[in-house]
C-alpha cells in the first residue's frame, strides 16, 4: 500500500480533492474484486458500494445541478449508489448491496475517473466564482467520503472475520506493542461551559450550534480502558450478571451470547484478537475496542464509576482531539501510548445522539445528512486509528445504535465528586 | 363498577393500602375470567397477571423478608409473576404470559386477599415500629401497583381492541364532549433552573437528585395538539412524506403501514375511535392519543416545532401537573378542556430517558425498578386520564420505547424563539 | 366428568346428533373460563373456538342456506370461527384466536345451544324428506365435530403443558399400566390389492376412490414402538447422530433442541410424562406418543427397519381398526395391551398425504375439507386414545406435517423381506 | 464463450473427467470475480463455490483415500467447501456462502488444476487397476459435477437478476422462436409397469430399484404448457382465485405476492422475461418456465386436469429423455419445438420424492448424496435446457421443494379417462 499524506493545512480546494479521493482508492487498493463485493451483515457495505456512493455524492449535490453539460455516468447508479436520502430518489435496499455484482471494481475505479474529471473542472470554476455554497458543499463531499474511508475500514475487517481462513487486509506489518500508564482522575469543577463548533472551518450540522449548559463537577480517566482491564470484568462474571446491565444490554447479550468483544476468540489458555493484519495475541495494554454501549456502560458500573456526557467529554478532553498519532493506514489498529490515549478509539458517552439546542439541518437533501438520525443512537467522540487525519475536530459527534460492536469503539471512565 | 375513591391526603398507610388496593379490584371487576387472561401483544400483560404481580411484589419485597411466620402461598408464583427483578431468579418468558390458565381470577383473589391480610398485619406493625425504609418500601408497592393500574387500563383497551366486535370494556356513558381552545405560546426566559424531586414526600428514584441545568429561551403551546389538528397533518400527506419523520421513524411508518393514530379507523367519509366504551365517531377538539414518539416528532416538524425537553416541560407546566380533573374510571378517555390541558394525555419530550446527574438507583432488587430501561426510551411527562389521582407528581418521569403507541400517548409543541 | 357413550350402531339421526354435540360439551366440562380461551401456538386453538367453530359448521353449512328462517347468531361469528374455508369468506387469523375474549365461554354455550334447537327442526324434517345430500352434510358435520373433540384435547394438552404449574385437565384415575409383549414380525406377501373407501356408510372424500394398487412382499411389526425402546434409541445417541436423519428432520432436531420425544422431561435419574392427568413417571411399555414423523423415520433407521406405506398399512392392519378398547374421556393416554395395539397412538406412515388415482374433492365449499392440504404432509393410520369412539375406519387417512409432535402420534415398523 | 463438446459416447474415463470437468470453466469463463462470488439468497451458490465444491468432492472421496502421498490443497477446504456430508464433518453455512471473499476465483481455478492433476494420476491407476467401487465413485463424482453446472447456470440467473442493470450472463445471442404445436392428449391404458434403473450404465441410487407397479388408464399432454396459456391462467385471475390452490400454495402466494412466474415483469401493456442473455419480451409459443410446484398445481387444477405422478410420466414419456436438442451453453432458454417438447424444461410431477420399495442408500459418506432430502420435495422429470448433454435419464429424478422457482422448472398436464 503507497503511503497516504494528508494534505497539509492551507492546501486549495482542488489538493485537498485529489488527496482525499485517492486516499479511498489507496486504502481500497489491497483488495480483491472479491473482497470488494461482499456485504456480511446488513450494516457493512461492500468497498466498492463506499467507492460509487462517495462518487455517486459529488455526481449528484454537484455535478449535475451545478456543472453544465454533465453527462452522467449511467442513470441506475442513483438507484444503486443511494444511501439513504429519500428525497432524491428510491434505492436499492439496504441489506441487499451484496447481490450487486455490476458494476465491477474496474467500471467503479472509471466511475471515479468520470466523475473526477467533472470535478476538476468544477472545482476550478468554483475556486475561481465560488457561487453560494459551493466551497461548503464540496467541503461536505470530501468529510463524507472520508467518514466512509473508516467505514470502508471498519466494513472489510468485518468481512474477513467471517473466513474461517482469518485472511488479513495487508501483509502484517509489526504491530507496536506500546505500555499502558496507570489511570489517574482528571478533576473539572463544573460550571456554565460552552459545547458545539463556533462556524470557524468545516463542521457538519450535527455540532451547531454551540450553546451554553450547566455542568455538575466531575472527573475523567487519563486514559481509555484496555483490554487488560476488560479481562478483569470478564474474569469477574461481567458478561453474566444481570445487576450490571441495563435491560436492553442484558437482553442483547443473551440473545447474541456475548461473552467477549467482537473479534476475540479463546485460543487456549489465552485470547486471540482478529485484526487488520489477521490475527494476533491480545495485547493487555492496548485500549480495549470493538465493545457495544452496553457492555460499556455494564464495565462503567462493575468499575463504579460511569460513562461521561459528551459534554463532559468535550470541555475535558476536546483539546487532545487531533493532536494522537496520525492516520496510518497501513496500521489501522488501536495503541497504548502515552497522554490521553484520545484518539485510538472511540469513546462511548452516555448521551444519547440528539439535537442541540437551536439545531437546524441544512436545506435540502443534504439535510438528511444528520439529524434524522437522532434516535436510539448514543455519542461517541475522539476518533480512532482508522479515522483519516485531520478529519475529526473537539465537537465532532460520532453515533451508533448502543448494540454496535464492529466499528472501533471503546471507552473512558467518568465519575462524580467523592 | 363502583365509584373509586382515592383516599384523602394525609390517609393512614393502611388507608392507603386499602385503598389502592381496592381500586385494583374495582377496575378488574368489569371484565370476564376470559377477558382478564389474553395477552394481545407481548408488551400487554393479562389482567389477572396485573393483579397477580403486583400482590408478588407485596409478598417478594415485604411479607417473605419481614412478616416473621408468614407462608407463601405457591412456591411457583415466584416464577410466574416476576416481571423482570432479574436478582430474584428466574421468570415466566414475557411474551408468554397469555399462556397461563392457572391460576384463574378466583385464585389471584384468593392469593390478593391472602397477601392483604399479611400485609394489614405488617402495615400494623410498621405503623407502631418502623424499621429501616419499610414505609418508604410499602409506599413503593403503592405506587408501583397504581403504575400497573393505569398498564390494566391501557393493556386491555389493546386486548379488546383486537376482536373485530369491537366490545367495551363496560357500559358506556355519554362521553363529555369539551371545545379546545386556540392554542397559544407560553414563553419561557430560560436561565439556570432545577428539576428533579426534592425528597419531600414520595418519588421513585429516577426523579432524583434534584439539580440545577441552564435552559435557553423557549416557549411551549398552552394546551396539547388536538385530533382535528391531527387530521390536517394526516391530510397533508404527513404519513407519506420521509422528509418529516427520523429514519427510524419512517422505517416503522412502512414496516407497520401506519396512516393514522392507533385505534383510528376510517369509517366511510370520516374516522372512527376505539376507546373503552367502544367505538365513537372521532372529536376533533378532543387531545389526540395514541400516537408514538416518532409521529409526534413528525408533526411537530411538520408543524414547524419542536417536542419539548423534559425540563423545559417541568419547568413550564409542572405546577398544572395534578390540578386536572381527577381519575374517573369510568370515563378513561382524553377530553378537551379549559386550562393548559395537562393530565388528559401523557406528552412526548424530546428528551432521551436516560439517569439525572448523580443519580443512585435504590438498594437490592427494587433498583432494578427504574435504572435498568434507561435506554432506547423517551419521557412523557404530565400523566393521562387512566392515571390513579394522586399518583403523578411535577417531576414524575413516565417512560416508553419511541414506537409505542398503546399507552395514552400524545404532545405539545415548543419552540426556540423567533 | 359425565360418562360419555357414543350412540349405539343404527341410531337415529337425531340421536347421533344429540350425542356427538354432547360429547363436545362433556370434554369441555372440566375447563375454565381461562383454560378455554388460551392459544399456546399457533397449530392450537383455544377449546372455546372448537365448541364454536363446529357450531359455525353447522349454521354456515345447513341451517343458513336450507332452514327457512334461521336467524343467525351473530353476522361478525362467520368472521371469528371460520377456520380456513377461502369460499366463504375472510376469517380471523388462526394464530390470533388466542386474543379473542368474547364472546365467552357462556356465550359461546348458548350459541350451541341456538344452533342445536334450530338443527333439532332441520334433522327432524331431514328425517321425513331428505333433499340432496342433506344427510350426508349433517353427517359431515358429525364427522367434523369428532375430530375437533379429538384436536380439544390435544390442544388443550398442550395449553396446560406450558405451565409451570403442570396442572392437570381432570382428578387423575389410576391409569392403568399394562405390559407390551415381544414384538414380532407379520408377513404380508404383496400383490395387487384394493384400499380407499368403498362407499358404504361415511367416509370423508379423502378416503376415495378405492382403487387396486400393487404391492411388494413386506412385514410390519405387531405392535408399536414402545417408550422402553425409544430410551434406547436415546440412549444410543440417537438425537445426536446425523446419519439417522433425513436433513429436514436433522435441521429441526438441532433448530428446536429436540432430545426426547414431546412432554417427555428428565426427572433425576429418571423421565417424566406430562399426561392429561398431571405428570406421571415414564412407563417404558407403553407405546410411544408425540413423535415426529421425523423422529419416527430416524428411529426406524436406527432399528434398521422403515415406516410401512399407507397401503401396506391399511392391508396389515386395517380390520383392526375400532377393534380395540373404547374411547374414555376420562383415560386419554396410551396403554400397552394385547392384541395389535392398534388404536393407541396414531401410527406415522412413509406415505405422503396425496390424492388417490381419481380423487374429486366436494362440491362448493366443504370440498376444501381435505383436498387443498395435500402437501408437505404425511399420513397417519389407526385412531388413538383421543379419538372419539366409532370415528375410525380402516380406510381412514389422517394427517399432520412430518414437524408436528402435540398430536397423539407413534410409529409401527415395517421392513422388506429378508 | 467456447464451444462445449459432450465426450463421444464410448470415451474413456479420462477423456471424459476432462470434458466434464473443462465444461465447468466454460461456464465460468464470462463470469467477473464479483459474478462469481455472490450468493443472492440461501438457496443459491456462488459461481466460485460451485467450482470448489466439486473438486472437493474428488479430493474428499478420491484423493484423500485412494490416491497415495496426496497433499490437500489446504486444510480449511473442507469446512468452506463441504455442502452436507454431515458424516465428513462440520462446514460452512450454507446461508453464508457469499461472504466468503478468498479464496478467489484465481485460487480456485488453481485448486482445480492441483486436483485435476492427481485426478489425472488416479484416473490413470484406475483404469489399469480399479479396486472395488473406484470407477463407479469416480462417475458418480462427474455427474455430481453436471449437476452442479446446472446449478450455476440457475444461481447465476438469479444473482443477475437481482440488479436493476438487469446484466446479461453473456452476449446475447438471437433466441430461436419456435411455434407451439396445438396439446393434443397422449392416452396410456395402464396396468402393470416397471420403472426405476436396471442397473445398465450410471445412475443415482434415488433411482433403484427397479420395480413393478400397478397403473391406472390415464392420458398426458403431447407437450409442456406454454407461456401463451399461462397468461390465459393469469387473466382469468389464477394468482387470485384462493378455490385453485393448495393451502400451502395459497399461503405462499400471498406471503410471497406471487402474480406471475419468477423473471416475468409487467412492460406496459406486455410483459418481459428475464433470461441469461438479458430481458426479452415474452415468447407465448414457449414452454412457461420458473414456475413452483404450487403454481403448477393450480395451474393444472384451473385447466380441469392434474400433473402426472412420476411413474406416469416415465412411463408415457422416459423414451423422449435425451433425444432433444443439445445442450447448448451458449443459449440456456427453453423453446418451442417439434416433438413431446421434452427437455427443455423440467416438469413437475404430482408425486412426492420418496424412496422406493427396497431403496439402500450407497455406503458411506456419499449415501448422504440423495435419500437424505426425501421429505417435502416433489419430484421433477425430463431434464431441461440447462441440463448438460448426456446427463439425464428416462428413469432421472430430480426434486426441489414445491416452492422452488429458481430452477428451470415448468409442467406437463395429465388427465384420467373421461
Amino acid at each position: 500500500m503507497s503511503t497516504i499524506t494528508a494534505p497539509p493545512a492551507g492546501a486549495s480546494l482542488a489538493d485537498r480533492y485529489d488527496a482525499v479521493r485517492a486516499c479511498t482508492e489507496t486504502l481500497a487498493s489491497p483488495l480483491s474484486p472479491e473482497d470488494q463485493t461482499v456485504q456480511s451483515m446488513p450494516d457493512v457495505s461492500p468497498t466498492k458500494w463506499h467507492r460509487a456512493h462517495t462518487t455517486w455524492f459529488f455526481e449528484t449535490f454537484l455535478l449535475g445541478p451545478r456543472l453544465a453539460g454533465y453527462r452522467e455516468r449511467c442513470p441506475e447508479y442513483g438507484y444503486l449508489f443511494n444511501s439513504y436520502y429519500e428525497a432524491v430518489g428510491s434505492r436499492h435496499p439496504r441489506a441487499a448491496r451484496g447481490v450487486i455484482t455490476r458494476p465491477g471494481i474496474e467500471e467503479v475505479a472509471a466511475y471515479r475517473r468520470h466523475v473526477d474529471e467533472a470535478m476538476a473542472e468544477l472545482v476550478d470554476r468554483v475556486a475561481r466564482h465560488p457561487a453560494d455554497g459551493e466551497p461548503e458543499l464540496i467541503e461536505l463531499g470530501l468529510n463524507h467520503e472520508q467518514q466512509h474511508q473508516e467505514l470502508l475500514l471498519m466494513d472489510i475487517k468485518h468481512v474477513l472475520s467471517c473466513n474461517l481462513l482469518r485472511p488479513a487486509y495487508r501483509p502484517a506489518p509489526a504491530l507496536a506493542r506500546g505500555s499502558a500508564p496507570p489511570a489517574t482522575w482528571l478533576d473539572h469543577p463544573g460550571g456554565v461551559v460552552e459545547i458545539g463548533h463556533d462556524g470557524a472551518g468545516f463542521a457538519f450540522d450535527n455540532e451547531s450550534p454551540r450553546h451554553p449548559l450547566l455542568l455538575l463537577p466531575f472527573a475523567v480517566a487519563s486514559r481509555p480502558v484496555t483490554c487488560g482491564e476488560w479481562l478483569a470484568f470478564i474474569d469477574d462474571g461481567g458478561y453474566r450478571r444481570p445487576e450490571l446491565w441495563l435491560s436492553d444490554g442484558w437482553f442483547t447479550v443473551q440473545a447474541e451470547r456475548w461473552e467477549a468483544p467482537l473479534y476475540w476468540t479463546q485460543d487456549g489458555d489465552g485470547w486471540e484478537v482478529f485484526t487488520l493484519a489477521g490475527p494476533r495475541p491480545l495485547d493487555p495494554d492496548e485500549p480495549v475496542c470493538h465493545v457495544s454501549q452496553y457492555e460499556a456502560d455494564a464495565f462503567a458500573r462493575w468499575a463504579g464509576a460511569r460513562l461521561p456526557t459528551e459534554a463532559e467529554w468535550e470541555v475535558a478532553l476536546g483539546h487532545a482531539v487531533g493532536t494522537g498519532r496520525d492516520f496510518d493506514a497501513a496500521r489501522v489498529h488501536p495503541v497504548a501510548g502515552d497522554g490521553l490515549g484520545v484518539g485510538e478509539v472511540w469513546e462511548w458517552t452516555g448521551s444519547a445522539y440528539l439535537p442541540y439546542p437551536g439545531f437546524r439541518p441544512a436545506a435540502g437533501a443534504v439535510g438528511e445528512y444528520n439529524g434524522k438520525f437522532m434516535s436510539n443512537q448514543h455519542v461517541l467522540r475522539g476518533g480512532c486509528c482508522a479515522t483519516p487525519g485531520g478529519h475529526v475536530r473537539p465537537t465532532y459527534r460520532n453515533f451508533f445504535p448502543p448494540a454496535a460492536r464492529w466499528p472501533f469503539t471503546g471507552l473512558r471512565l467518568a465519575r462524580d465528586p467523592a
